[in-house]
């Protein structure tokens, strides 16, 4: 099969929008990808929201020569459960992120240099009005899907709340409607690491040769732990030493896990920023539609949209246990809801991996159809 | 009651002690404190051996104005479990330690300054090989117990196995006989934080204004995200504010985990030496004496003590399931062993705080009772 080719567009708003905090930000250019096309009706719309560090290229290719399609590629495409025959998807970088959409690394207009820490802290409600902007430029008033996993989940959720009318199903996968004290300790972490690192310059090194590189990559290091699950960092490493027969006896890497971990946090740092990270997980961390709207159900309560909610049994940052909770408030609430924990030996990343099962499900949820079994 | 007043005391190996490595290292000086008296037979001694932060100060005050005892001081002491009415007890200071055992922090008397990362890479086996030399100088040819929890249990274990003719029992709490990957995972990456730091500067900062600071801080602060576990820190933080109402929407300490992680990072630096918590993180990674002895049955066949092993439900560090592989290791030999595996939502901090059941576990097995019931 040919290499569907795609490419990142990019849309101005040329407003301010108005932040959670207050702030009154713009112009907000942002990055997206579409695939398929928006029907007459114009009632096929799914709009797809990516994890911390993704990016509007979900699938397909950029060129010929491209190596990798984009991040959800498995699951996008004709004939995929995402299926672009018959449904028009859209997909956009985040708000604050580095892949196009406006964050820190932008330029202020106003003086011509990055924004570094001028930029405003946002939430995940901010980064849903800019997606909500995006896709009233591109004539969608309703949406037959959001969809997204573990961030993308959280943003997923904060559409229905945010729009309740305007969409009629959402896919929350590896998520949850507030991330528990030990998630915010490994993200406080993380940026504790970015903003240690000398080169971090108080947000202030887009011109200067070194980056804070350092910091971002052990943050990422931290990250990537939590992303895989003991199980599978035995499956996956065990005690192996790399490329070795026997202790080096220095603080060089031992182990496979060590040098996995390093070669992550190394081809991080080419595809992402400092800043970004920082404000991307601060609006992680204060994402809690229960505490701001009284309670989940309260949140909940004005849409009347179909719920299909994944988590997977080995993921210990976003545990089933979270998705449960929303399973059970939206119950409550009567809503029309589909939950299916896949067994996985591979923690919180396999909703980027167990793509088999996950079609399954997603494709039988967009038909129309009820789940029968998810683990198969 | 008064005051138990102690002091911390210093034996110098007056000789080269053959490390695991092939390097021979001397002079090695040890600080220990020690409690209790030694009976005439000399057979009534219990070496306690600390976990990957502490010191020879197990138990007691150093004087009246001290207001934290020993680290152990709930289980050391006249009447306690380890009764020093009974038993004479023996603490000391790890190899490679910073306090006052002799490590990179210490001067090297041949070039008279700190040995920084001069100081050769050592093993848990080195580690006991001091202990042993200490307990040499102190006249004592057998133990009636070693004891130790967390990395104190992999000393004890290795304590058995490198002697095994002097060992009556061995109490091993919260430990494993080889660290996971994701224990591995995250020790690198707190030693790549402390490395990261510019501060270190290769491991030569003992006569800088700046030390490794941040980089030693984040690594602890990673260090307690381990040690404790997501319920602990569900009932001791949630998602509780620090000192605040609202979100802050900028880069300072929003959550009440935060800030306990930053005042752990900070107290933590006055403390500890930077150089010394990548040597000890490193003899923790490399403890593995089935891969060494060609299988764990191997290591501990010659050694007729018996065992008390004692893990925590909530410990996700070195979880239960490591510890009854000991156990059943040791059953396969046909050793004396008593397991609890004690309920508690502390994970693995629990060793350090759960005292009223290790009290009366660890008093009964020392009592040459067995251990009937260990969840009361």
């Amino acid at each position: 099969m040919p290499k569907q080719i795609v490419q990142t567009e990019f849309y101005t708003i040329d407003k301010k929008i108005k932040f959670e905090s207050g702030v009154e930000f713009g112009p907000v250019t942002v990055a997206y990808e579409t695939y398929g096309r928006l029907n007459e009706a114009k009632d096929n719309a799914i709009l797809v929201v990516h994890a911390l560090t993704g990016d509007a290229h979900a699938a397909g290719y950029h060129n010929e020569n491209d190596k990798k399609p984009g991040w959800w590629d498995d699951l996008i495409g004709s004939g995929k459960a995402f299926d672009t025959d018959k449904y028009y998807v859209i997909s956009t970088n985040i708000l604050g992120g580095c892949s196009g959409t406006t964050g820190p690394s932008s330029i202020n207009p106003e003086t011509g240099k990055p924004y570094g820490l001028s930029f405003p802290v946002f939430t995940i409600e901010d980064t849903v009005k800019v997606q909500k902007e995006l896709l009233n430029y591109l004539g969608i008033e309703t949406l037959y899907a959001v969809a997204g996993g573990s961030m993308g989940g959280m943003q997923a959720m904060q559409f229905v709340i945010s729009y309740p009318d305007m969409v009629k199903s959402a896919i929350l996968i590896a998520t949850t409607s507030r991330l528990s004290p030990q998630g915010i300790a490994f993200n406080a972490v993380g940026r504790n690491s970015i903003i240690s690192d000398p080169n971090w310059n108080n947000g202030e090194y887009y011109d200067k040769s070194n980056k804070p590189d350092r910091g971002l990559s052990n943050a990422r290091m931290i990250g990537h732990i939590t992303y895989l699950c003991e199980e599978a960092m035995y499956n996956k490493f065990g005690r192996k030493l790399q490329d070795k027969d026997h202790y080096d006896f220095n603080f060089d890497v031992d182990f496979q896990v060590e040098s996995y971990l390093q070669h992550q946090g190394q081809i991080f740092v080419d595809r992402f920023d400092a800043n970004s990270y920082l404000y991307i997980t601060k609006a992680v961390d204060y994402f809690d539609p229960a505490s701001k709207y009284g309670s989940l159900q309260n949140a909940f309560k004005k849409s009347d949209a179909k719920y299909l909610i994944i988590s997977f049994d080995s993921d210990w940052l976003f545990p089933s246990s979270q998705s449960k909770e929303i399973v059970n408030t939206l119950m409550n609430l009567g809503k029309d809801v589909s939950y299916c924990e896949i067994k996985s030996p591979c923690g919180h990343d396999a909703f980027l991996l167990e793509y088999d099962v996950q079609s399954k499900i997603i494709k039988s949820f967009l038909n129309d159809h009820i789940t029968e079994s998810c683990n198969e």
